[in-house]
């Protein structure tokens, strides 16, 4: 499904769309297209398609696709069983792209997706992209483009305005549903795509390909499975490359909705808290919600990226100055002390005044509007800070106000055009729309004033550390099924994991010898794959500090393991005994069904179990993503050392996570799961290390 | 500031409205509230008093307030200056409430406080009630009487609507600004109330008034701080025994918040997690920002609480319906499976919806609008589920399509009136307001839904659940100072509180005399005032077996002690040696600021306390609200038993919780902290102990 870059271009900017199936009722499905089509400013060529008809809707039809001459984009709006007779007569006709309306395939069953597939392995061979089946078509505004039947497109008063920002969803109606909520509040869209069944063109094709169009600023992306989750990694990396941000609605938060998506979409959900990591890991912003979904699209395509997270929060009113200020704490932001001058020589326009930060114009402002602009421009002019939020409360509202606000708003943008500001306020809509088309955001809630600059700052940095993945190389063969414990530390050891020194010994003389290499005092354990809990039998001996204790230790242990009946016997490990201070965490790796494998973090110890209190990356990973796995833990404090004990050694760590990450790529193919448990983090300057690992292998 | 229930009658219902400062002006502080009153339907008499005018606005105006007959409500709109002249006339007119815009109190000062303080005792002793200084008035909609300056209610078109839903504000501009968004919004409200300076009614006061006003069904709640405390619970019990929901946006959730707030109001602003954990003790929901605040006191306004949290789900896109069961699901809604009968009957309707929960009613529903009332009529009738959400899509946006639906959902509607509906969807204002006037919630935003069925449904439960709070007799006085261990834990014994008995001994025959009664083997302490790291001298010695290691170790203690110079030596403690199995908690008691005894509950151990993760209430506390604390921490599941270990005794663990609340509250004036420290809570059957406590008191 990952088509070549550049290869939706006819899909998207067609100079001819053919509609087959074309329908003379503007109700139809085979209709509404061409209804759609004459009425939105296309400006190419609209080409019916209908072997029983001479005009469609007015417009000149054609027996076929082969007889209607060059042939952009092609929409298919016949019955599903005439589909894949559509695909061959438009390989055949040189189409471009087939946008196919039509259903009853992978949504039904298994013999509906065996045609869907065939039809995409057509389409493919013959060069022709094919969205659907079973989608309700695609967009472009700045053309007119309009090869969709969903009402949302149906009347020109209502058509929506072309904007900036991309809209791609897997799911048709909840598509359609978006654009209305964006139109309704004012928000122009470049593109629509709804993938439905993605028998060819995915989620991940459009994103890479809107992600290099010069049309586009911001896409938002509606996913409810992924069946690809390489493509759309991939997808993601080119839209940060391009700096276009990415903001996701992603079904299946709880279990019960990612059961219910599971059941509604034939895609695989995987691990929610995956796709979580994933975002984060790539750089795509997760909305909760249809609203958060549009209003951080929009205020992203509006006011650009903060240059640094501190913020000034300018308000006419105390209390909400403060909840902004909640708001922006809370997210991340630094709500910093205002500089002394600012508060000063604010202080003397209005000896009242809260200076800190916010900086409050007060009630004041009602009978002198300018003191907006003269705090704007304090604020602006003395300090770096990369964003302002304005509360404008309801001073728009007046007409004359409006028309004084919006001018001072112009000349405080132009003398500072790299910062990101933000307008919050009762704002009649069409004072909102001047101050957006102005690159400033202007929503009425005040607090999704700072909720926005915390989107774009995560956006900045984003783009500022884009992830330079580790290079993999495929891994050697490793061995077949649960290795054993020597085996695992091994392996972990061979691949730059700092692991503690074990050796097997199947004698007490070469448990002598090896305890003797490893200096004392050492470790024993038995060495057994049918035998799990061996201190329960006496199969484990700490703290052996001398030959003679090894001796004796080796006897004893081997002595336990007879007990066990049937019980293999390996021999016995011999390890340091290690001791000192450190925190215990644990190192995992799991196989993930939509993105392979992927690396875990998390402390040790029974509490962070029960909290389930750990981090998740796809592997690989650099140094940077592994300290940000670290961070995201909710018990990261314990790293700082609490209670008197030092800071951990986080360097250490983090290359440990690096260096298990990238073993785990090279092995995707070979691994099941490995956990290294614990992993001894030990303080600042003196590493860690892993003193016990499982791997299992298929 | 605690007024007589029903004192504020003539404030929020006035016969007669006298503005002292009046003006002809009516753009100016003293000419707008006329200029309102005149033209929002008031019908009592309106009084303009001003010594140099015969007539103000075409009204009849009179010297001074003594002249003017009787006048239920008195606007003081003269500077602050002359304020203080004006509560004398007031009160020796006999007016039953005073609103005072004037400002320049306790907002500049310790001079202003002053002055405050005088207007508002001269105001109680004279049988007058005061709003303000420094507010900006009070409004009750369904009689027009807007006391207030706000240029919300400055014209007749965009008159608030009169509704049931009550704003009480301590600050102007935000009750001003939410009266101004709930009318965007369409949402009506009763009364508008803005407490200032609170100089003698504060938002306790207009709360413990309102909740029994049959006028009000919702009151939001805007909070900076809170003075009074004990009276804010007061007013939250009058509000849950009315069964009138509170929702509340307080400032102050992050350090820089509360800072700003700090500084912003005089109030003291307490602990936050305390405030927040007081909401949920006394049923409050909270709201995070202006949009949730208005949303969900609209839908509380609107539709009714809920018998159960199962909640079903009906709509039109696939998608939206699983964002909508993510929604319910993260907070803690039921989105039980539907039925086998509905299950099988909905999928002889449409054979290939999801008919789980969500109910799938597909885009068939374009063409054949009744599987709306189908789907529905289904769910309502075969099930019990509380509540049902109904996402409309952007079906009400034909004209003819919306009046079908609007009058099915009215069928629906009178036969299961007992049930919890909301209809999200892209509706039309009129449908909207259509849908809303019958007892259906209409938001844009689909996931509203399920979020204003949870706050439905915490209201439910607080109703049902109204604290019955353990009555407090005040105790008995308690040694000054810190405690000695000893005699903390009689204290705490005598309390109720499960203690180990711990004996002091002055000689080595005590000890051996205490052992033998508490029992072998026994714990000992070096019990001293001047001594904090016992254990690093030798002063403890564990598992003491026989009398002869109890000789031994009171000797080696008492040395030990004698190394420290100068350190008072009070003798040994002797203490059972517990042991099992059990999990360690914390349980601890603070005096807070604005709400006083505080108790405080979380597991033991240093991740616990890197976390932060303790849950509070304001003491006492009941067996509910006790369970409530324990199942409000995130490491909860501890207390299940985690790898292999039993549940705790959660019954014994709660009792000493409520016991420990008891406690304090009676002790309230004398205690500074109480830490007990580790709480034992052992297997479900076998209790919690207190094994250490240090309590300090004034």
């Amino acid at each position: 499904m990952d088509g070549e870059i550049g290869s939706l271009q006819r899909l998207f900017y067609p100079r001819s769309i053919a509609v087959i199936g074309a329908s003379s009722d503007p109700g139809k499905i085979g209709g509404r297209p061409i209804d759609f089509l004459k009425r939105s400013g296309f400006e190419g060529r609209i080409v019916p398609v209908n072997p029983k008809a001479a005009t469609v809707q007015g417009l000149p039809a054609f027996r076929s696709i082969g007889d209607a001459g060059q042939v952009d984009l092609a929409i298919c709006a016949v019955p599903g069983k005439f589909a894949e007779q559509v695909v061959d007569e438009c390989v055949a006709a040189s189409v471009g792209a087939l946008v196919m309306f039509s259903s009853g395939f992978a949504e039904l069953g298994d013999e509906g997706r065996e045609i869907q597939e065939r039809m995409a392995a057509k389409a493919r061979a013959g060069g022709m992209r094919m969205v659907g089946p079973n989608c309700m078509g695609v967009a472009t505004m700045s053309t007119g483009m309009v090869a969709t039947f969903h009402p949302a497109f149906a009347k020109v008063e209502t058509l929506p305005r072309d904007g900036r920002i991309a809209l791609i969803s897997q799911s048709g109606a909840f598509g359609g549903l978006c654009v209305q909520m964006a139109n309704n509040r004012g928000i122009g869209i470049s593109h629509m795509v709804t993938t439905g069944n993605e028998g060819d063109v995915d989620v991940s094709d459009a994103l890479a390909e809107l992600a290099q169009d010069p049309n586009v600023d911001v896409i938002l992306i509606y996913l409810e499975g992924c069946r690809n989750g390489p493509g759309l990694i991939r997808a993601l990396e080119i839209a940060r490359a391009n700096r276009k941000p990415v903001v996701a609605v992603k079904l299946g938060r709880t279990e019960v909705g990612a059961e219910a998506a599971q059941s509604h979409t034939a895609a695989l959900a995987g691990s929610d808290a995956v796709f979580d990591a994933m975002f984060r890991q790539f750089g795509v912003y997760r909305a909760r919600n249809i609203e958060e979904f549009l209003d951080i699209g929009c205020a992203l395509s509006i006011g650009g990226l903060p240059a640094n997270n501190r913020i000034a929060i300018v308000t006419p009113s105390g209390g909400v100055g403060i909840l902004m200020a909640d708001e922006a704490e809370e997210r991340g932001l630094d709500v910093a002390p205002l500089p002394e001058t600012v508060q000063r020589r604010f202080k003397e326009l209005i000896p009242f005044a809260g200076v800190r930060n916010p900086l409050d114009v007060t009630a004041q402002v009602v009978s002198d509007l300018t003191l907006f602009e003269q705090a704007l421009e304090l604020v602006l002019t003395e300090t770096d800070f990369g964003s302002v939020v304005c509360f404008l409360g309801a001073a728009t509202n007046d007409p004359n106000h409006g028309k004084v606000l919006l001018e001072s708003w112009d000349r405080v943008r132009a003398a500072h055009p790299d910062r990101l500001m933000i307008a919050p306020g009762m704002h009649p809509p069409e004072v909102a729309r001047g101050l957006e088309a102005k690159g400033t955001y202007a929503p009425i809630e005040p607090t999704y004033g700072p909720r926005a600059v915390a989107a774009a700052w995560y956006f900045t940095q984003s783009f500022a550390n884009a992830v330079d993945r580790p290079a993999v190389t495929a891994g050697s063969q490793l061995p077949k099924g649960q290795l054993n414990e020597i085996e695992a530390m091994d392996v972990l050891g061979a691949a730059g994991l700092p692991v503690i020194t074990e050796r097997l010994a199947k004698t007490a003389e070469e448990a002598v010898t090896a305890a003797r290499e490893i200096g004392f005092p050492v470790v024993m354990k038995l060495l057994s794959p049918d035998i799990l809990h061996k201190s329960d039998i006496g199969g484990v001996k700490l703290g052996l500090r001398d030959e003679a204790a090894v001796h004796a230790a080796f006897a004893a242990i081997m002595e336990a393991g007879a007990t066990v009946a049937d019980a293999r016997i390996d021999g016995c490990v011999v390890a340091p005994m290690v001791s000192g201070d450190g925190v215990e965490t644990i190192l995992g790796v799991t196989i993930d069904p939509t993105f392979g494998p992927v690396v875990m973090f998390g402390l040790g110890g029974v509490l962070v179990e029960a909290m389930g209190d750990v981090s998740f990356r796809v592997a690989p990973v650099d140094h940077m993503q592994a300290r940000a796995m670290i961070d995201e833990i909710r018990a990261r404090k314990v790293l700082d050392g609490v209670r008197g004990a030092p800071p951990s050694d986080l360097g250490a760590l983090a290359d440990a996570i690096v260096a298990l990450s990238v073993f785990a790529a090279a092995h995707a193919d070979q691994l099941v799961s490995i956990e290294a448990n614990p992993v001894l983090v030990r303080p600042d300057g003196q590493g860690a290390i892993a003193l016990d690992a499982v791997v299992v292998t298929k």
